[in-house]
């Protein structure tokens, strides 16, 4: 078993969910290589220190260039907010570091390029952390369509509904609130949630060839939590856009934190010739399935639990009848890319997935300006 | 088109969905008999007098021997309170009048062996109202049961609970809480909603070979409301049984008005070796199916919506999509009745299923009392 | 009682619900009028006096003008092919009729315009036959809406979803496919299913102020069921439009015939600053609410099974824990009519209110077109 | 932190599953004590040393004994077949050690009376693993309780349907099917299912008074997958029975693994008078809750999704609106009894409690045999 060192940039929500499943894909996958923790970095070195200790880091930085500079470290793992992947990400490739990088992947289509042209220059392994792919209903629903059980597509729907920040008393900036400072997000619920709608979408369907958008803020200032003053909100409070992918099939996708009830509403929905299947972020080890070739009396939507070995990622688990929960689509993607590494066969998405997506966020985003339907460049 | 000239003995809630049911299966099923309303009968004149003219019945009686001595009455239609439905039962079959009684059959198992020897010795076209046979989704369950669907049997679990005594404030006797006055209704929740669950089972599963029971009042004393006097409680508030039916399937059997949250939830599910169904009357139009022959990774509970042709009743409907209600539950027992008066095929629950059916409630209540297993008498 | 002297153009699907509503309305409602089935009106003589017959009409036309002449006919029930709205309505108003309409008004904006003036200077009662608005889950959205229990609203999304002409080789025209030909129908599932969704969305959350839609036809060529020729399809297989309400609120809507699995999934979901709704037609007796001053720990989404007396309309029919069922939206529409005519407040929706959304549809259509945002033009 | 050194007795599913939240329960919760992975123990040596190098064991033993004996060892956790719990129990407790066991505790009461008797004579920490208590949902469900919010409880009711034994192919005894034999699992579906039912509902509704029950098993005969023989099966294939509580509810209980489409249906429900709740293993992240005291107009049951901070645990998981797995039913029992042994209250269930549960179990199996309602002994 070959090592993989690790060195993680940041220590948030994200930090957590990739250092947990660097932690735990070896107990449950057969991998030829098991990741090291060697250094988690942040700015804050003695936040840093007491996340390193809790999750087991042989070191601490506090400069993510010291980290790169590391000749000990294999993979650069970015998890920092959305203004600095572009940077970190475009050293650790030059210094020749496999990179997996949150998503999305740039703060425009044009720093995610340089990205994209980084490791591809540098030929080192690189992966967006767009992790509902694996969600096993997920990945399921992408085996049911690449066997062609749906037939011809004709619809595709989406949405990812939040409501954190209805009231006007949330701020903007600092550690909980970046994803509302434009300044460090790069936008609102577009790039934050509809990216994962997106990433899915294409993954499922193929690329989306135009859109109309439309985005609105509701809440015109907040206050920044860092400095302390009343600000003008520069990102998007909620975003949705109709869409034609390449392969005529048509699509609606929607995105806000303004829908009262739901936590991380994300659902997806796909109409095809003979059957169609949706899936919901609440119950994520569900998958729903109508078959029209079933029986005439008996068709019904089927409510799948994937709790058995015959569905994707299952059989690494537990017993049949109970589930696995959020944080195993990261460890799948560790498990996987990790496969990848092995087998020579990269897993995905990697940087160019990503900047595909990214030109989909932004053509909604001009859209939603010019009030016109839009292109997107295919990636 | 011959007439069927109803008498309707009762204008309680019963009354208003048989006459409903009288009134409008004509227009949706094409039978060769079509129901007149001649009469309705009840002892409060003016009621009756305003049942009669909000419904279209020809006439009044307020006495059922005056109604079941008429000529021109061809069925007599008992939807009384429970302690009259012998008597009248034996008065209409021995005038050589057709009779529909109201569940359950009789206040005992003595009184109604009483009521099936005279209906069957009079010859006369007889039926029980165990009307829950006629949604939609349980004769479904039925087909796909004597298809064979299921294969062979293990368990079979039904409960029926409701929420509407809870408060030591609702009175027992009377129009709207008969059903709470033992010398009235004969018992609590084991004639009134056990025997529904009964009556569906054994007509899905077959004969039921064996009980053991329990049974519970919760509330000991209550005010009587026409005398205005507390009195003890001599009903059964909950009721619950194990049970043994003839193929070798067990049972767990439940009722009870003491089930927060629940007005009607009467549910059943059947488990076989190749498959299983589900029912719930809160979703009539519902029926919950699970095939263990699907494609391994597809399995999961199908939820059918029944609101197709091919499903049972529906082709006399609406529209795909679109459900019906409770009341045509009624509706379909009055059309298959006349069915069946047409085909000289008598359509069932008759009285001595009826009979069979207050059976088990009978050995329910017993062992009860004694604690022990009891053996069911078979009709 | 004073009598309503019905006349109906057309015996379809549509025809059928009227009457059946006509029929039912004063049992189960106390009212000022009693419907009378004075006449139904159709081309082929021989199927009208058949429908006749089955539900009670005491005559029969085949021409509509004689129907309208008719002096024994207070109302006129246009229950016929949307191409013959206008000229049925214009006629009838002229006449002094009081004049009931299906959904859409007209073919055009400009054909319902010239409907809304007839009936208004004629000065009589009118009513378009959206029905869904008196589901009794959608009736109480409104009131819950009105009350003021969800705040500001930020989010409506609709859509409506069937799957019935995915086969190429269903044709278009003729009796039960006139919904595939544009010159009978005027639009395909824009102005008759979104039509719906609309009037909907319009009645709870005020007027939509500006789209842009997106419109597919999916089968480009069918057989004509009457002259057996394969024709263009005109009509838009699919629609799907992006909406700004006048209230500041965001919405998406969507229809189709070619969602595999649904039959007539008309949903909508409010989203409001405190509290949020949703309804599905294929559960129609259900209402989804979510309210966030519920305390924390067990906030949720409550399903609401309406079927108590606290719910609009249900004190009229049966038990709690029973449902009603689709037919029944068309009954509560007659029985407010009626109860607008005794009090002299007319039920609505109204012809002009009928217009207002042929308005939405018309700048649907007009957008999907131009590619761009549409204002709506305000009835 | 204080190290806590763990010998693992047994390396099958349940080794698996305590291992797992030994190693997590740092990272996510704050506790005064580490679990240290000292040493494994199995029959089969290499099995053992695979087990061990996969989860990070430091050794490894291949009797029992020899682990009990160990000085660095401080907790024997026993993940063993049914058949030695109580030796190696006996043994740990007399070495002074911390005793954790898989349920239930031992073969009989009698064996789990000397279990209880051993480690309250040694004094020694002890716990049974009946995980699903701490199910968050669960865990909500007892402090609803606790806090009165149900009021008097009427009804429990509870059942564990799984369907992996329907094949008359299934062998019994060996790795996979040991508990299929009676002599190594001590009884069925009683001891398997029943038990954790009985576990959740005495914590959630306090002691059993007495239970008649019933059991069956369907097929008589099955290979023993060691010996190769066909062999009666002497164990329960479904049980169900019926109980009153001490405070005088009622309840029905069942466990088969003859439910077809059902893996590990473990559910239950309770109904107080003012309110009820109701859990589901296969979505194991809700609770449905129904409050009587909402307003009427809109009650209705809530689904709760356990997935933000005001839920038990799940401040130390992740974010609002995605769920964590069955996994971690085991990762709360461990931060549970760790922060027992910080705070000197020890976590429950410890033997007594698992003593409580066999006494019902055992009272089940005999009224079966007896048919008669059966007196529980109290623990």
């Amino acid at each position: 078993m070959k090592p993989l060192n690790i060195g993680m940039v940041g220590y948030g929500l994200m930090g957590r969910a990739h250092t947990n499943a660097f932690r735990q894909a070896n107990q449950f996958f057969s991998l030829g290589h098991r990741p090291v923790l060697k250094a988690v970095c942040g700015r804050d070195g003695k936040k840093a220190k007491a996340f390193a200790k809790n999750w087991g880091y042989e070191s601490v930085e506090t400069d993510w260039k010291a980290l790169v500079a590391r000749p000990d470290i294999d993979l650069i793992d970015i998890a920092a907010t959305n203004n600095v992947h572009a940077e970190i990400a475009l050293a650790a490739a030059k210094a020749g570091k496999m990179v997996l990088c949150e998503k999305p992947l740039g703060m425009s289509p044009s720093e995610s390029l340089k990205m994209v042209n980084a490791v591809e220059k540098a030929g080192v392994a690189n992966m967006v952390w767009y992790n509902y792919r694996r969600a096993p209903a997920v990945t399921m629903a992408k085996q049911l369509i690449e066997e062609g059980k749906l037939g011809k597509i004709f619809h595709y729907r989406a949405k990812f509904l939040q409501d954190w920040t209805i009231s006007a008393d949330v701020p903007q900036g600092g550690a909980g609130t970046w994803r509302l400072d434009a300044s460090v997000s790069g936008s609102g619920v577009t790039g934050d949630l509809l990216a994962h709608c997106i990433d899915t979408a294409m993954w499922l369907n193929g690329g989306i060839e135009s859109v109309t958008g439309m985005t609105e803020t509701f809440v015109k200032k907040r206050k920044n939590a860092l400095t302390g003053k009343k600000q003008e909100v520069l990102i998007d409070d909620a975003s949705a856009f109709l869409a034609r992918f390449n392969n005529g099939s048509l699509a609606t996708f929607e995105a806000t934190r303004y829908a009262r009830g739901h936590k991380a509403l994300y659902t997806f929905e796909v109409n095809g010739e003979h059957a169609s299947l949706a899936w919901d972020l609440h119950d994520l080890h569900r998958l729903e399935w109508f078959d029209h070739r079933d029986e005439g009396n008996v068709r019904g939507w089927r409510s799948i639990h994937l709790s058995e070995s015959e569905h994707p990622y299952i059989e690494h688990w537990w017993i049949p009848g109970v589930q696995i929960g959020f944080e195993h689509t990261f460890t799948h993607q560790v498990a996987d890319f990790i496969a990848g590494l092995d087998s020579g066969e990269p897993a995905r998405p990697n940087f160019r997935d990503g900047l595909a997506t990214d030109y989909v966020t932004d053509a909604v985003l001009k859209s939603a300006k010019t009030g016109r339907w839009t292109k997107v460049k295919q990636a």
